[in-house]
């Protein structure tokens, strides 16, 4: 049971005056109960005081009792033809819990815009119209408050016994990193290399450090034109074979029981031109200057000016035209902290964060090298640490 | 461009009296506008009458224009230093739009709380409160009207454009079915059969027929313990090795540029039992009794029944513990029809459902066996056939 994630979150329900927090989006299921949801219908009622309740679908069951931390587990039929309405079965768990617990304000995820899908990657299931109306109906439609920022501030520091699962996916992420660097070479396509690491992150990384549910995403582009593109948040592979003297570009989400990580290399096929290792170093050095600037109480602003002053140094200005990092974790991209030029973020102790630095140039093509870098009390740490070779 | 789609739309509306709808759920910009977004971040303004405006973040710039049949497209920048808010951008385009075509009614989607990812499977972004404020702002938060149910009931019958989508991502399904069937054999495992079908289907699918961003999210199960819940949405693949007469379960959805199959085939490694060939022949007969009790005015019960009353025949009932099939196409499931006991929806040409008996025993394991079978004028269609053997 990760006890501080739990007192953390009562305190900051209390500064918010909320008597509970109702969470259905799997990361926040997953940040306040230990339980991962399969396919995204597990609710939990979360109070501020005593055991938080879980309506779970029955095709869950069984891991959710696996992981679940401490909370009264209710399993509803899901998917089969005895089951009846799901919500009808939701609404009258949550109706018991909170008859057991009255509240006045209730916090629910109003806001989140972007999320982190389910085990179900291919079917994410998301608080709309029906969830509103169902928590309305139990709770009364004046008790609802949004609490997207309360619970995305609680997700920008990550517990010890967080940060030790982040370390896992990452170094499960670095296992496909491997894969990519062993199979770069001409005449391979984006295609090939993301069959490699998607298969080798399947098959080495679940079971690593006991990880259950594990599922890459990646894409690689290749050459030039497809890699100049290659700051898109998700790129599309080809069958283009790689050339001498080509790119090819890696970013790789992997998800392990909930937790997410973000990681680039490039690598270029047949032995690198003296431009290409140019560009590399530099990007490198510029993201090596950022980590090292990294630490609590430092701000957003002079962590990306560290890795920006190199780029420039280095003769390069509006090439490096995205931010140098964004928050992580529980979701690919998470909005705290946001590494760019001027934040005023203060770093702290637990955050973790993208340190990525990328030039792109028509003709040339893009290169980015991306880590996870945990703010730790000494400065920094690089999760799953992987070699930075072009 | 599929005018007949343009066309049903456009009549729906009239019917509902809404002056435009408002999308930004990828497989709703797909459905109107020929457009699959690569992150989500899309905004389509569809009036009732004239062309549609589609705000499009500038990195699915270059696809947009591809796919779009007809549409000003207004790209904002996104996810560079350079950008500003994605919604003030998004805000001004349908500003502009709704002012030249003024509005009084506006669907939007407000009640989809299952949905299918972008290209971004790692990332789904979707309609919360910043994209109602958004929308409340633009248009007056009265004016808005939920499209949930009217999206829904277009979505369920597909036009002969989206059919052909739909037979291209059943035969990439198929080539999946195939690595599976080749791979299965004693000592191979859950995980090793998931690479096989996901590595291929990227690796034959895409390009097939054109396809350009292909998918695939598979599951497979082994052994009794696994495969006797194999009627969950999402299962956990292991590395348990497949010892003689077990069953592998393999569930798989793919994706072929934002048009959905779901198919499912077992497999039995090392030569099966006479009972595991017995209970496989029943379910492939209830398979194609209910396949062959599909046509326009057939009701959901009756195809239902037509595979329930082989299964009860012969001597099974409370093991075929779900429906008889659910809608899909711009999604894996979709609520248009179900095919289940006393269903009273009628069919009509153009539906799309699955077929997928299942039984699950105790000791013995689950088989099911899963196919897309579009309703046609004759009758019914499967699409991308693939042999049934266990």
């Amino acid at each position: 049971m990760d006890t501080e994630r739990l007192d953390r979150t009562r305190s900051a329900m209390r500064e918010a005056e909320l008597d509970a927090l109702v969470c259905r989006l799997p990361a926040n299921v997953l940040l306040l109960s230990g339980h991962w949801p399969l396919i995204g219908w597990s609710f939990l009622f979360f109070p501020i005081e005593g055991k938080p309740t879980i309506a779970v679908p029955h095709c869950d069951e069984r891991e959710a009792r696996e992981e679940l931390w401490e909370a009264d587990c209710v399993p509803f039929l899901f998917g089969v033809l005895a089951g009846g309405d799901p919500y009808e079965a939701v609404a009258n768990t949550l109706r018991d819990a909170a008859t057991a617990k009255p509240c006045k304000r209730i916090g629910y995820e109003g806001g989140f815009e972007c999320v982190a899908p389910p085990w179900n990657a291919a079917e994410p299931a998301i608080p709309a119209a029906a969830t509103r109306d169902l928590l309305g109906s139990v709770f009364g439609a004046d008790a609802l408050v949004d609490a997207t920022g309360l619970l995305n501030g609680l997700r920008a520091r990550k517990t010890p016994a967080e940060q030790e699962k982040l370390r896992v996916v990452n170094e499960i992420a670095a296992i496909g990193l491997g894969a990519f660097m062993e199979h770069v070479e001409v005449g391979v396509t984006g295609l090939d290399l993301v069959t490699r690491v998607e298969g080798r992150i399947m098959l080495k990384g679940t079971g690593h450090r006991g990880a259950r549910r594990v599922r890459a995403f990646a894409q690689v582009s290749t050459g030039p034109e497809e890699t100049v593109v290659g700051y898109r948040p998700m790129e599309i592979s080809t069958h283009r074979k790689l050339e001498k003297d080509d790119i090819a570009l890696l970013e790789l989400a992997v998800v392990a029981d909930g937790f997410w990580s973000d990681r680039t290399r490039p690598a270029v096929a047949g032995g690198a031109s003296a431009r290409k290792r140019e560009v590399f170093d530099l990007v490198v050095r510029a993201q090596e200057a950022a980590i090292a600037a990294v630490k609590p109480g430092a701000t957003a602003g002079e962590v990306d000016e560290a890795a920006r002053s190199v780029i420039r140094a280095g003769g390069y200005d509006k090439e490096f035209l995205h931010v140098t990092g964004h928050g992580l974790g529980l979701r690919y991209h998470e909005p705290v902290p946001t590494i760019l030029p001027g934040g005023s973020e203060v770093l702290a102790e637990g955050m973790l964060h993208t340190v990525e630095p990328g030039l792109y140039m028509e003709g040339f093509g893009g290169i980015r090298v991306e880590d996870n870098v945990l703010v730790t009390a000494a400065g920094s740490e690089v999760l799953g640490p992987f070699p930075k070779e072009i």
